[in-house]
């Protein structure tokens, strides 16, 4: 059985790093879903979908992680097909790997199984709390794997979670 | 260097599989764009993105072919805006590869560096002669990698083009 | 059990009169699809979604088919999700009535069941010869019941259909 | 002359059924837009568009109301043209109900006539004090037609928005 | 009385400057209309939005033609709102000039008044002549604004239909 | 060189004018660019695309400004693209005037170069305090230049606008 983990990853974390590792000890394969792939360049989506399917791509590399897809998902700002909309783009899961209650009604009304992951420090491991600390200054690589904190080092990218804060924090 | 392929990959093919190879050896990575991504159930693209996505996926594998990221775009029907669109869903590139002119103009035109790749029996390893034998029950397994003949066969694929086939000659 | 019947509808014929006939016998009730619902004034789709709500409506009351929903349905242009897409707009259904290959493969992928329907004089009973014989001014009134004949006549539509053809034709 | 009456419908309750009666009394006919129809699974549209429609046409059933045209129309997120998107999807009206100062802007502009509505209990009979009651297990049956809350039982609606309630509170 | 003129204008040539000469003579003012605006590289449609903007307005300025508006238009893929669509874009205008029937369909549908224009050498004054002599390499100059001319030098675009035209006949 | 200046321009103010001085002095031309073209009727874009266009034509007529385009750009609702998708609309510009931060992330992500332009009192000349007093009734044609308030009065946007508060405050 495979199994399908979909997020942001606004910008992957380590909390997003164990999930996988626990998914790949259950199931025989994993599917990695880079929701709302074309939001950037706003506080809460700084990253482009092509950047973080690098910054995924890399920690997959270093925790030699193989058996994973990843497949990035524009929003099609519909949950009565979203379901549907993730299984045409993506290749076929059995299982989907969530927390989230709306992602349990909307796929499990197409017929997936959903179960929960275990949730490791929900609080610190948070793309909230790396966005904020990228915001403030404070340290949030001890929150990213070392394959995320490389690129975002090369994008410039605490800068730019900097700038999209400020200019969010302005315009209210 | 990074290189970047474009195609509809309907189906991958052996000469698709050389090209890879190719851009491996000359470049230090390769994103292989998945174009078309939500375009199925034609005949001229028969395969969602997703069953695509795998086919190329177990092909890699078996390449050993790790310095590659798979990206899926949907068409976003604006020649005018397709590179940038591109390169807003794909980790980032230096060099196009591509034998196109039309990928030539769009691409250029922003920048970016585009070279010819070398073909292999152009007539015969292509997708079109790929689906045409699908369609007429002829040999198809020996133009694509084993691991796409395995998605093909699991999903039902030849007898599914041999259907859009159909439809599509009686509809003219 | 309840069925769905999906059609354009260019206009809605004693053809699919009789559908709607047989699916009032076999099933509890019908939801009838009018497709492609935002196309409109070209000659291959010369009536609004809104001209065909009102025929089907007409003639659905002039027949006391009153177990029947009409529900419009814009092209989503992804064979992949449109299962989904209809399935989103419309009350729930079981059973698909079609005798087109594409609509059995795209919801049966999704765990529809899709019936066959028996056929009545397909070459007259058919959009393209209502409209062929409105564009050449023959008689198109004896294909179409009385309901649709009336809404035809009052938004001038056999003269539409007449300049549609002429425009597309002048245009080759 | 024709009426029109707009709405979201999330979900039709009692209020909405007196301007019905209302408009069948005063007008020949009535054309009933579900407004937004591709939204839902959130607390403010938790009911699919074909869940609205279903739960509206078992209401005209019972009212015996059969000059009642149901049209789903998607938004098209432009004011400045909302007026024709209806109109090109519906039958035709000629007068438009409602008592929102928006629909009467973009309607007037496009030359149709709009009237008032009577006012019924509008605190009470509204779509958001219907879900909040849902929401809070509060008693809401008794603010919609029979024919409404035999739908939302068969699906699971109530649960279903105390669901998307708690998921609303949770993310502010 | 203010008058609208939609085209193409792939590449605005004499035969426009003249409908737009006796306009001005026949109206306080006009708007032009760029149709298709995000339509560019293909044979039939070869330059953006941008570059056509300025070929117009160049030509304006060489005719001391003050009193029109350039207005661009994506296309909106539904005739049933078209006419809806360019008027929330453009500044108001009363009269439709167009020797075209659907354009006559669409305008007057909505209330316009829809005229003819004085035709000039149709044959030969036509964007597909203008295309066709730049894909042969025949003279076009003479059928074009010196404006006009100086743009298509500037971004060569001569060059870039004659690989259109390449393209699109070698793709048959 | 020529410049680019974007604004949604709700409505275009003598700040706006300011700038366009100080540009046509600086550079050899100007494009103007109104974003969010399609949106209108709320009470933070309370004036259509062509309202827009209007306003600003009439006040570069009074300013004798003549090397300036003005192009209307629809939201494309991705910033990852949006500067391509400005550039295939406009004619060609070398520096985007702006002192906005995200306009000069994502015009320089594509290699423009981005300059501030000189406020003038930033607090009263701008769009949100013009709209404030066109909600309240004092005195906003001190703000704007005289094609601006013509065209105001003649399409009654100040009573619009005021309306829109209204329905704003309401649904709070």
């Amino acid at each position: 059985m495979r199994a399908m983990l979909l997020g942001r990853f606004q910008p992957f974390h380590l909390g997003h790093a164990r999930v996988v590792e626990h998914a790949l000890e259950a199931y025989e394969g994993l599917v990695l879903i880079i929701g709302s792939a074309t939001e950037s360049y706003t506080y809460a989506n700084p990253f482009t979908g092509g950047e973080r399917h690098l910054m995924i791509q890399r920690t997959l590399e270093d925790m030699e992680a193989r058996q994973v897809s990843i497949v990035s998902v524009p929003d099609i700002h519909r949950y009565g097909v979203y379901a549907s909309h993730v299984a045409d783009l993506a290749p076929p899961f059995d299982v989907v790997l969530s927390n989230k209650e709306l992602i349990r009604y909307i796929f499990e009304k197409e017929g997936y199984r959903v179960e929960s992951t275990p949730v490791f420090k929900r609080q610190t491991y948070a793309g909230t709390e790396v966005r904020r600390r990228m915001a403030t200054g404070e340290d949030w690589r001890s929150l990213v794997p070392d394959g995320v904190a490389e690129v975002v080092d090369r994008i410039g990218g605490a800068e730019r979670v900097k700038g999209l804060y400020a200019i969010e924090r302005s315009s209210t």
